[in-house]
């Protein structure tokens, strides 16, 4: 399997009114995502943000785990927040992923709204040949025209019933778990 | 399959010095182990803490989300919310779990140090006759005197690697995503 990314997208996502907007970065996002990322071996952790107080706030996050006093106290986050990289856009973030991997990389977005998504089964199989990078919304999502750019999707996490509202935290959690290669 | 539930533990876990303590409810926590345990049509999300002020602070955070301005601004928040209910205790929950269900329960407590614990299709097979109780610990688990009850205890969860340090919101994430009846 070749190596994996993610990112978490902070604009453009909806709001519940589904208007576009750009979302807050929340701490906790950024050190549940980490750890997920470090614990099944994914590569890079991309936060995305245009603005430029948030990327800021992910940075002082990142250095004060990674090198303050938090990588004293808790040596285990900082080789989590390690993965993270902040960037302005998508774009910048696929392309550091691919100077990264040297290769060219396979953006798939996710959503509760995704209609025809491939399975994680088809998605393993594409990962076999191309370094991933698994694309999540913060706020109620990824906005549209992220979905116009004919990049592939993942179908959405089915529970038992109709309800589809999990936090991208435990979304991200299971999509990794079941991505992974040891998934029993 | 029976009933499912969970439990978050406050008392008594771990601290990083590995002494017994009573954590700080986490308001995320709350929020996602209950959208998690919606999705995957778990019946109950017990929250345990012995600490008055604590369960006053859950309890105000369930209203907020069940009876307050929540329960309009985000209904699905409010569905989620409704599966908690705030225990003093472990044997409280499972008390509870068994009136609620009728049934004698099946309590499995989870850890990401645990040894020789069954697998997740070992625990399905058991789900299969008796409604579980599947038991998380905060902070930095949950503490020696629950595993010496005589409860079976969930393998914890692998990754690629050594490291596991999952946030609690990501292993229930996971857990309820492995135990689901229609888990791909």
């Amino acid at each position: 399997m070749k190596p994996r990314a993610l990112a978490l997208v902070h604009y453009p996502v909806l709001d519940r009114r589904h208007d576009v907007v750009a979302s807050a970065v929340t701490n906790l996002d950024l050190h549940d995502l980490a750890r997920s990322a470090m614990t099944f071996g994914w590569s890079r952790f991309y936060v995305v943000t245009p603005v430029e107080e948030q990327q800021r706030l992910a940075e002082k996050i990142r250095e004060h785990w990674c090198q303050g006093y938090g990588a004293v106290y808790n040596p285990d986050r900082r080789q989590a927040l390690e993965l993270m990289e902040i960037c302005p856009d998508l774009d910048e973030a696929l392309r550091r992923w691919e100077d990264w991997t040297g290769e060219r990389a396979l953006p798939v977005l996710t959503g509760a709204a995704v209609q025809n998504g491939m399975s994680c089964q088809q998605c393993r199989d594409l990962m076999q040949d191309s370094p991933l990078l698994l694309i999540f919304g913060t706020g109620w999502g990824l906005a549209p025209p992220l979905f116009e750019r004919g990049w592939p999707t993942l179908e959405p996490i089915r529970g038992a019933g109709t309800y589809n509202h999990l936090a991208v935290r435990a979304a991200a959690a299971i999509f990794m778990d079941r991505l992974s290669e040891n998934r029993i």
